[in-house]
């Protein structure tokens, strides 16, 4: 099998293009993986290119084959959690059902990218703000994606009844969102929390903080542990 | 009037105790307010004590009558607002009334402090990982004491049946917590956003979130915007 015809590595307009190889792809994986590793450990603007080389035992000029520079590293690898993002909006979609279930499936399909991906996600969200210029554009775009998705979610649980018409869906989207991808703050993959937890009590609190104010108290406390009807 | 006996800067056991007079405050205010602007824009580990120095017009060897080093600068901003926190919780048990009340008293006194100290909040949550130490002990120690409160105030919910029994009340503190702090990311003091609209929308979703599921449909539409009986 060949792939060589591909092209890209996806860099935005004025980067580029590489040949797509599984083994381009193998190597460029094991460099952004150092990388994330290295402007983790360092911070980005203390980090350099010479770092990220010697952690996969490269010279920094081979290096260059597989990226532009400094910051090519960091949007690459904020452009691998970007296109997980866009994945997690079609399998929602994919799920159909109502709102409720879509908003549901939408919490435990970011949680399953972000675990997957936590190491990238963390240096994005505390490296973010050193991307510059078409590299930064392109990645605020996708996530405005994500944003208007969320937002159209709310829109029609709240068309239909299912979510409460008080709430402000663009305020809603932006707390539903920073909860979501907060969890990367405390989230340990080989940690105590089991991740169908997490999602089962995101999803119930998120669920929950978008439906009407109810009257009646809370009876759950000698039942089994399910979702009341 | 003299504060000069006053002795403190308080920090952690090991760091040298400084005059607290008023002018010294003032000074050691101005000189924090340049570290939280110099670390947000270059980075803290690509900060320099020299940087903080230039922009307060201060020579470096002056500078370090107020402060013992770089990591003193980034443990005394951190220290600030988690003193801060410490008020609001203080002002949130003050509030009384339910645990839902005061849930809500908990999301408006977060966000005031939050705003009004949101360029040091941006730098404890981009940098906090750079701590060491002794230092970094005694924050996690002052989070964890803010931790400890709003499970105590979730688990009081429950009790009283006004927060459903089903959810975990550590899973629900995280969830909190970082859906309140995250926040930082998106909140610019002088744009579009009102910061009650922003204290409505977030204490209606985080109450929301811990209520028990119910069963009726959102009938709000037509209604003036004020929550429904």
């Amino acid at each position: 099998m060949t792939d060589a015809a591909e092209v890209g590595a996806s860099g935005p307009a004025g980067t580029r293009s590489r040949p797509m190889t599984s083994r381009f792809r193998q190597r460029e994986k094991e460099i952004l993986d150092a990388a994330a590793e290295v402007f983790a450990r360092k911070g980005y603007s203390a980090a350099s290119v010479e770092d990220v080389a010697s952690v996969v035992g490269m010279l920094k000029g081979s290096l260059y084959y597989y990226v532009d520079s400094k910051e090519d590293l960091l949007y690459r690898l904020t452009k691998v959690i970007h296109q997980d993002a866009l994945e997690t909006l079609e399998a929602t979609t994919a799920v159909g059902g109502t709102a409720e279930d879509r908003m549901r499936a939408l919490v435990r399909l970011h949680f399953e990218k972000l675990a997957a991906n936590i190491a990238y996600t963390r240096v994005f969200y505390h490296e973010f703000r050193h991307l510059t210029g078409e590299r930064y554009v392109e990645i605020v775009s996708l996530r405005e994606t994500y944003e208007r998705y969320v937002v159209a979610l709310v829109e029609e649980g709240q068309a239909k009844g299912a979510f409460c018409r008080r709430r402000d869906p663009h305020v809603v989207m932006l707390a539903v969102l920073t909860l979501l991808n907060s969890v990367q703050q405390w989230y340990r993959p080989d940690g105590e929390a089991d991740m169908g937890h997490l999602t089962d009590e995101y999803a119930a609190f998120v669920v929950g903080g978008l439906r009407c104010p109810r009257a009646t108290r809370c009876t759950c406390g000698s039942q089994p542990k399910e979702e009341p009807r």
